[in-house]
């Protein structure tokens, strides 16, 4: 495992990364989580990503829990301020919220601080200036170590890092955007000026594009997979057009090129992603422990995407 | 029951509200209290006002009280500094008594902090950069989440903005203006270039100019209102002229209006301080929980408040 | 008994105040030094003030163990750093000393925070950035509420204003000089562009000149005198020539003045200095609880200094 | 013993100081440490350093224990942030490091707080911004009144005092470099436009040259010595050529001099350091309590050191 630096920050995170979403408190229980979260230490990750809106909380208070075993200093711990509940003020990023959510939050990861804290979405409702205070708040009295967000776009970092050097207000140092095959127009076109301009280090989500990255979507929907056990998320993705014909034929071809290298087209997505050097780490999300060590297998793939293969793999995604 | 921004920042009041001037802990017991906190947040009602100069402290005792049973992130809750008893220091806007008098307030509403912290009024007698730094203090520590204003002038507002920008402090983002079909200025003049300029919310006082607008004094004054319980309040208003001869036919002709609306006179003078969009939110003084139950019957009203209505009521009342 | 604001800050503080250099702890058993606060107290005085250096700490433990009697919020209470003891760094105005000598100060006084946090001295050995700095920090962790300076000169008072301005760091608000009908200098004219431009307030000391302006020496030195009881005060003021034989003369003139008027020199001396609208306070040292008496009728003193006494004054004093 | 500034700060520190690298918990146990801490302290040592990386957190929990017997007010206690242990974030100069790693030093050392903090190397990973901010924070939160740092070029400390310019933060006061008769370049030369413009103090290491000049290689490695116990240092220090046998002949001509003024080498090479004023202390090393006792006669040749003197050593060394 190798670890990266969250952009140009000095925290250091694993380039794979376990994250919480979808999965603790619905598909894993206590004890499966427990066994997840070992066998990623064991392996070299350090970095374990949560949010307050994960299973109404329940994420948190699993891996708070699990996370006792660990010592402080050798975790990385983040989440996710934006939806806490559905009174007025439970969500967003107005300071009322960010600030209680950010307490609720600890209370529930039995933590003194985290390491990173996100602001989950962009909110338009809520001047940056009071997101960027809120967070230096949050940040000055040692709640967070560094703050980052989660799918804002570059118009929307601009500003923040704007308002933060006008303010005097520490800078956010990461965002955490989905980054896949199938979704690479932020990543890789919109905030190619904000990297080295901000340094920003990216933590990215949903690596294998909710599961078409691992081709068991063109057989028809596994009754165990996730997107038959949320429905809410299977109409969405319908909806955003990710699941097309188009889409499950470049799968397939994808999957090609990955029989080709001996390898899983999954372990391949992964690796391509790693390829991207501005790339902090991919968050992975499992539903059983067998699907983590699959996914670690990814480290030993990225050897072979040389030039040739990469060139192919863009041939047919783009 | 809407909710709306406490000007521009991110802070969602209802735009009903109950305040504790003259009735916690005067007019309403803590049970009769209880029952119409209780009331008010079954009916959507979030934010609640109150003072340290309200019965001496013990609006505030009682709303702490009364607050327990609700969760904190559910509610907006103010209070306001400035009159904390008769020894010098234990008034107005110096940081010994700013800081002094939240302290104590926080003690007595059981809270670690409010959500807004109003300067009841201005005081002449401290330099705005001392306020402005008392009041950036408040909200650094975590005392209170915003601060406000009430009954500042435009010219005291625009000091305060130009004071904490200079400072790099944090800035007020509301006023509590006394705001009613008689007493108009401020609100619809005075403060006209501030709004946009520097976001200010409004959370309004004395939307029935103190009981006129229900129309109950037009047969003079009954033994059970507050201008007979309160004789300091009677005199007030008798000398400003509120009270007056031409006022009381002018709620007449307003009734008269409520009348063909099919609703009463209180809730059409409440509905038609909720079309002003400057306006957060109106804070609610009852004596009853009855006064609470019609009060809220104004909702209905803004429907109904059409241009033509508006105009009308605007040729009486000018 | 008036109240005047510490310069522009919006601190009142009575006219009349009580110190305890060389009495508490001293001249005072604790008996003695509760019975003269209760006094001072009853007769409307809500200034006390004290220093780390007096009887080596017991002044403050003295002082703390009596305040517990009064609100926090009546009483005004300041204390001084620069001589905590006699080993590197126990004095001074280092980030160490000032910061460890508050925090010891604040546990002997028993209290959480002082009123006013003075720096007793100017220290030529640490960079005024160091003070300001951590003043700044005494004031924005809740440890004073205004701090301000003791025996500075006019020129290191603007480089502190210059340095807050500077650095965006609290401003100091008053300044503690000797001040008397016999030491004027500094008061009538050193500090004179000052008062306007940073508002500076005066809590001045010796009002008395060290007893001189009670007449009690021109009978030579009394046995329980303070000279008769610190002979290194003796041999300052000899040395500093305060109790020349051109001054004695001086103070029998102005006895006889005090007689024309009907009271006693040092009644005289003490309204004269309250006619400078530049003091906010005079601080009173007195080792018997009858000296405060005598003292607190110089407030009826002030009425009977017409133009023509206090030209008559200054035509024996300049 | 006498006491110097460190640099312009208002910290006094003695000119002799006791550090605790490769001796605490390591050459001495607890007895002997804190019989060498009394030692000192009687001889006027208010000095103690010690880092995170000595003896893995050992040296800073034996002095800790040992601390406890001394007044916090009469020590100055330094620490340093780099090598807290092998994991990922768990060194450099990274808010979480610098961050965690102080909690921990704290923990060790018993203390609320230490006089100085120390960044022990620079971080070449971490922004300059990210370094300034972390101890920024550590200040204004009171778990260090200064901070320093150890080993860094003229050029990082220029953007280091830079950033702290732009961004109003605390800068550092004081370096810890390694300086002696044989490693001169960077206290006598590189720093130089340092001193004066940034008030930079020094409290140098290694003054002996690893003990090369006490003399005692000049027979060979002894059985007792530091070269003999930590093999790594051996390499290390013949690799850097300083154990060269030019060098050991310097020793030879440097030890007639000490003859000559009837002292020992090692005591002039102590009190030639000491002639440099812009060395604010000399950290001590020592593995016997005798060797502390012998060290303090170096301030009995200070005197000695006439410039002619100074010359003749100047002529071996250069």
């Amino acid at each position: 495992m190798e670890y990266r630096k969250v952009g140009k920050s000095g925290l250091l995170v694993s380039e794979l990364s376990l994250g919480s979403w979808l999965t603790f408190g619905a598909q894993l229980d206590i004890d499966n989580a427990r066994e997840a979260m070992r066998e990623a230490y064991r392996a070299g990750i350090n970095f374990f990503d949560t949010a307050e809106a994960y299973a109404s909380g329940m994420a948190e208070s699993m891996m708070g829990e699990i996370l006792k075993e660990f010592k402080r200093e050798e975790v990385v711990v983040s989440t996710k301020i934006f939806w806490g509940g559905n009174k007025p003020n439970q969500k967003g990023l107005s300071r009322k919220h960010l600030l209680e959510g950010t307490w609720n939050s600890l209370k529930r990861l039995q933590l003194n601080y985290v390491d990173i804290l996100f602001a989950h979405r962009p909110d338009p409702e809520v001047p940056v200036e009071e997101v960027v205070l809120g967070m230096d708040y949050i940040v000055r009295n040692g709640l967070a170590f560094y703050w980052g967000t989660s799918e804002w776009s570059s118009k929307e970092l601009e500003e923040a890092h704007k308002v933060a050097d006008r303010l005097n207000a520490i800078h956010p140092v990461v965002e955490q955007p989905q980054y896949n095959m199938f979704v690479r127009e932020r990543v890789e076109s919109e905030y190619r000026p904000i990297y080295e301009k901000y340094g920003l280090g990216l933590t990215v989500w949903s690596p294998l594009a909710s599961g078409l990255l691992t081709g068991k979507y063109n057989k028809g929907i596994p009754e165990d997979s996730r997107l038959a056990k949320f429905p809410g998320l299977k109409k969405h993705l319908e909806e955003s057009k990710l699941f097309s014909s188009e889409n499950l034929k470049k799968v397939e071809r994808l999957a090609a090129v990955a029989k080709k290298l001996d390898t899983e087209l999954a372990q391949l997505a992964l690796a391509w992603i790693l390829k991207n050097e501005n790339v902090s780490s991919i968050i992975l999300g499992v539903s059983k422990v067998q699907q983590l060590r699959d996914n670690l297998k990814a480290l030993d793939v990225k050897d072979k995407l040389t030039e040739e293969i990469t060139k192919e793999i863009y041939s047919i995604i783009e």
